[in-house]
């Protein structure tokens, strides 16, 4: 780190302040661990409506304990799991999935990062017949790893889609919030298109924070034997509620999403009129995903931290987050404009 | 919960407010995630430090998480854990170990919650024969689900044993500062005793912050690798690291942990003298086990929290933490005295 | 082995050769692999029929791969297995059951390895709390490992009690033909006591058969992708068919068992009355449990093939088999006697 | 199947006659169970003599039974394995090694189904970051599902690139008897590019039997236990070595692979010279992959047996056996002739 504002990722970001004082203000006495106390029933019923998730919300500690106790509530036993190439689960947990549940991922190359219905429609040709991993689950990530959103028009296509055919949506919303403000949607409105999601807390404010949405509930029963499990259940869970609640007051999940998405739009815009820079991938979230020339990216990485994201093409990605400041972003593109010249 | 201390768990209990501050000062603008940070890296430079431990130091969420990632470290693919029937990897994880690792857990019946080198020895017979489990992990706990410590010389007489017989140690210290407080010793003389241990933070003053310390330098290279697929790996790390920093701190981890103690010791000297109260465990660390008459229980738990270890033979546990304090002992004790005379 | 007729295991014995000569004719040109043949759906209609088994029958390779299919095809993914301590799935098979689906077994000791609804009860204590191993499948074994036989009547009462517990019922049948026969019952009404049962081809004079019975339909459809996955689907499946073919050729599989049950009665009996020898189970199988002095099983041992069962407590087992002969049994039974008096 | 000879798959063969000798000969009286028996003794011993493999030859059951167990045997818990996406262990077992390992397999696109070095080393880019699945061995099919055979100089470019890599190689040989004879080398020779391979009895002439080679010692300890295990471990074991017995005898093995291959190519020979085939795939083995006009294919397969491999591409696959005859294959070239000009 260079002292300076890091774009390598929303993860770099502290907490927002008002985490950290309603984490204070839940230090008052005892309290029944494993949930069982005000904070977190408060939180997880606000969870269920804001999302009208009747199968309910669970609170755990992070995006990679989130995605696969998510996927472990959907899948059948012997079930495998349709994902864009590109996706999380499949490219950034060591093999999470496979080795927790077992499961097999089948990835899809997917421009943008999104999967369509033709896409999935394309791993289903074994089905019925043994030797083949069966699909049962179909992940999609919203936003995705390439900052683009599905619109509510694609989910619900894909949502239908995989209702028609056995298939049930595991929705990875790491960067929910992001989405849910770029689209202006409702979280309700994104939770009618999956089966399971996650909602993502850290990246957007909390300490460590995520949580689980379950909208069906026939598949509630089984969540906390399974959270119990995979060891994402916490003793001090009002500490994880508490996190949630301050994002939920007053959406302030929302405004640290618009946030943070206002100001990858001005880094993109900014930097779009350098000369050779092409921003990748369309910025719909929080991340920008850029081609600049491989000494143009050593010399900005001297003052400044990001991804280089595949050094054979030269792409890089810079991530805001809820205190990214313009000024901040203005710094960056002063200096990506310098030494685009030198 | 009813207003007064709980005597339920020592979960219980909120965050040490040194801990709390160390949070607090630890939200300074951006820090590499994952743990590549600086309060990471010094606090798991300390810790490795107090438990010369030559494998290092790795931060974790939550109990289960730590217990099931140290035994996923020790165990060989096919190879089973001997552990004591109380043990909390054998009763009080839903059957964690088993799901994640696949491993048999063998339970032994042992006195006072702690393992011999004779009830181990039992659990060999069929070493060498396919058809059997195969131990390969001895799992004890210090302190154990019952409140008792092993001696150093019982946990070395174990550790001879183990590693005389191709056998790893694992311990489950979840509560290992109230057993290094109780025995007067240094972290370091009971790591000796493992391969593999944990340090429990949470039960200790912290929100939610454990640690896996790797005595053998040979263990290390796997661990980083495990954590991530047991989804144990918190993206903004120097908050868990924090904590521990607040814990080593002038050894607060000691201090939370004597107290604890102290108050256990007097909340069992003084119900011991109460008629129809005893107490069933040596008392070493922060817990009483006591048997108390069927209504004598139901009127205590009118107005008190504490759980009703084995309904049938009338025994209770009561827990003690960093910050029961003497009057809420007291207080507790003269509804004892005054519920048994009734 | 010492030449004479081992009364080590039933596994011991070759196969009938009636199995062999339905291999051989089964070896006629080509036919579809993986169970699409002819042999295959004949044997398996038939197994059905035989077990008024709606979810069908599907044909495995062995013991404990039937074995684990079974469990696999009853438990949600983070239920446990009740079983009694004795049972094969929890002391036989080097923690297979752990190893592939990930369940904790609830050993439960059990007097003549039979469970009891009472048994079955006191593990459902932590039932709805999610840190408690949840059970929500009860294993029997008929035979049991003892050699006795549940009635029919104790097998109903523990099937209505399972299944007015949210439990299901798996029965490990590698020796169910005996049961059936010491029951002079059909296949039919032991199934009706269980969810899912084996039956086993091996013990009962196969070269290596068994069969996976599935009582309820709507278990059927993932059994093939989990015997696939647990690596018990054979390609030349019509070999495998053929074995049970010859099996059930006018009851052979119970002419079998039949005759193995009366040799293990004529050695129970004749042994009884030898000084020195105890009988320690009732003998309702085709096994004899005995206890003799340890010289007398020394003596024995030099020129008979059998296990020590219990050296502490001086107990072994004999077994029998399709093709002990009568006086096979006779020529051990002389030499228990002239051993017994030396 | 329409009783004409099948080249639909190398398991659609029954078993040679002289393994039905040979299993019926072993069927002489009692052996000891669980392959301490003279027959297992005696061809395990000719096996690792004949791939001069000092960590020993292990029977077991099925193909995927020892892929599974092969992988288990090199992997450490948390490792990934790079494999073609044409690979068995990737595209037709269901996902077995996901789900009973906890592996993820890394599959590269790979012309012929054949790996190098470079796409190798492809795979590496995230070795040592926790983040990313991290390979531990590279698994290899001789000869390949394409029908192809790596040469032995291209095995031993991998094998060298792998130790210097800290990768393991596991050689999946379901086919190996077809690469050896096709390659005229020893099977010591391909096992020398190994630490673990598989040798395939059932698509050789096998009723059902293969065989795990372990060429590293120190890889033997745990074999036993994780085949007990993984279910593949057979009770009546001499049925499963007399198998091999009649393989390893007189080197059967070796002429019933070249005989299969002879038939391949004589089939790719005759089918190349007519109008509208094209051999897709280097015939080096048992199978012929061609295109063909889709009514082309339709029209064949009124008649005869055989897959459509790539229905968008009409590539159709068509094997060969053991007992495949020249006239088989004159007769089937007379119809692909006949049925390409209509």
């Amino acid at each position: 780190m260079t002292g300076r504002k890091s774009f390598g990722s929303d993860n770099h970001a502290g907490a927002h302040p008002a985490v950290l004082r309603a984490i204070v203000e839940a230090n008052t006495g005892d309290a029944v661990a494993y949930g069982a106390d005000g904070w977190t029933e408060q939180v997880t019923a606000r969870l269920r409506e804001a999302f009208r998730a009747d199968g309910g919300a669970y609170l755990v500690l992070n995006g990679s304990g989130a995605n696969v106790l998510g996927l472990g509530v959907l899948l059948r036993r012997h079930e495998a799991v349709v994902c864009a190439d590109s996706a999380h689960v499949y490219t950034d947990e060591c093999g999470a999935p496979e080795r927790v549940l077992g499961t097999k991922l089948l990835p899809v190359p997917a421009a943008d990062g999104k999967l369509t219905p033709e896409l999935i429609a394309g791993q289903l040709s074994g089905r019925g017949d043994e030797h083949f991993a069966q699909p049962g689950v179909v992940a999609v990530s919203q936003s995705t790893e390439f900052g683009t959103c599905y619109t509510l028009a694609e989910l619900r296509k894909i949502a239908d889609f995989c209702r028609s055919s056995d298939l049930r949506v595991f929705l990875d919303g790491a960067r929910l919030a992001n989405a849910a403000a770029s689209l202006d949607c409702s979280l309700a409105e994104l939770a009618e298109c999956a089966d399971v999601l996650t909602f993502g807390g850290t990246k957007n404010g909390a300490m460590g924070a995520e949580a689980l949405i379950v909208t069906r509930p026939d598949l509630a029963a089984d969540v906390p034997y399974l959270r119990k499990q995979q060891t994402q259940h916490a003793s001090k869970m009002r500490f994880v509620a508490a996190q949630f609640g301050a994002l939920m007051q007053d959406d302030l999940w929302r405004s640290n999403a618009a946030h943070a998405n206002a100001m990858a739009r001005r880094l993109a815009d900014g930097a779009s009129t350098v000369d050779g820079v092409e921003i990748v991938y369309p910025v719909q979230a929080n991340a920008v995903f850029a081609r600049l020339r491989p000494q143009h990216i050593a010399a900005l990485q001297r003052d400044w931290t990001f991804h280089v994201w595949n050094e054979r093409d030269s792409v890089v990605r810079w991530m805001t987050a809820f205190d990214t400041s313009a000024a901040d972003v203005d710094a960056f593109l002063a200096d990506i404009r310098s030494t685009a010249t030198r």
